[in-house]
């Protein structure tokens, strides 16, 4: 890239920062740029610093937002017996998309992951057990406190499954909480829509056998 | 994304502009910038702005760099004599890149497609013109002029082909020079490096029977 004069060297590798762009995505980004009219450059550059002036995380989800609490938590007409708990913001995303979930989300912030030196303490799991003691806390005066349904949604992988068995765990070590009154889920494993049963891997067949349902 | 707050969705909207980027990709990336801290959004901020504040055109190669005439073309060791016709500034550096060219460039801008309202007169065939004729004018004076040669790097599509021979005629129409001390040439087709007979094309498998070379 010695070609390239000092300023465009300088954008490529910065789009190499990001996830998923490599050297050739990051040249043809900063190529697009050049082309392009000045407003498109100005206009990302000033998004950008926009929304980190503008953005808030949701003290209560950790979702990010631009108010506290976000729409999500502070919207009435969302079922607050149900907390749907999740690895990253985009998640919240993926699942509101779904249009079939009415509850609250946790954002964890991550998942358990030894190998990049990620353990519990790294993630939003204190948080999370005060969400819940903080559930009971508030309908304490109610002997009929309504059940309250936990959904593990961390994604199906190795880090994902640890996180959720921690998460287990946690829940069930918590002394302060009516242990009846919880119902701890997680997302039903199978084959994905529009599967081929010939090519899915051994594990996902596994799981859907398993978890097979009633016709 | 309509439970992303609208700067997000700002910056999400103008990652998905650029070439390669869908929905998920420019999602993710405006997510890595959500948690990044405000240094990287600010950089590559800045770095946007600038390059289209520092970045200058080569009036004689139309190369892009922070100088006219370009660090190519106003570098004394390298091979006037020969002239590499590319369609995109990326060619240029794709080019440099392998090390083995020594001469000048010349960057049409594109290439001729009709399916995209692109003709010849949306290119620099006129500068490209008056750059081959002003090499002879400049050499005018001394009956010796050396050979130009002018190698046609156009992508091997169909609309490379098909700018290829337009220039091809546009060169031979040229009354006011020499035809005898032009040579043009075209980069070789055949097999890419590291390529599989058994999943190469037929065209290409075509090219490099025809274009074979003694061992």
């Amino acid at each position: 890239m010695a070609v390239l004069p000092s300023c465009v060297r300088k954008v490529i590798s910065e789009f190499e920062k990001l996830p998923g762009v490599g050297p050739k995505s990051a040249a043809r980004m900063a190529y697009f740029f050049l082309r392009a009219p000045s407003e498109r450059s100005v206009e990302l550059a000033k998004a950008l610093v926009q929304m980190k002036k503008d953005i808030v995380v949701c003290k209560t989800c950790f979702n990010v937002s631009d108010k506290n609490p976000c729409d999500i938590c502070s919207d009435s007409s969302r079922n607050k017996h149900k907390v749907c708990v999740v690895e990253e913001l985009l998640d919240v995303v993926a699942i509101e998309a779904s249009g079939v979930y009415d509850g609250l989300y946790f954002v964890l912030g991550g998942v358990i992951s030894p190998a990049d030196g990620i353990g519990p303490e790294n993630l939003r799991m204190g948080q999370l057990r005060n969400r819940i003691i903080s559930y009971f806390d508030s309908a304490s005066d109610n002997s009929d406190t309504e059940l309250l349904e936990i959904i593990i949604a961390t994604n199906p992988s190795l880090e994902g499954e640890a996180t959720s068995s921690y998460i287990i765990d946690m829940l069930s070590s918590i002394n302060e909480i009516d242990h009846s009154k919880i119902k701890i889920s997680r997302l039903a494993m199978g084959l994905p829509t529009g599967a081929d049963l010939e090519y899915a891997d051994r594990l996902t067949i596994k799981r859907a056998i398993e978890g097979r349902t009633n016709a």
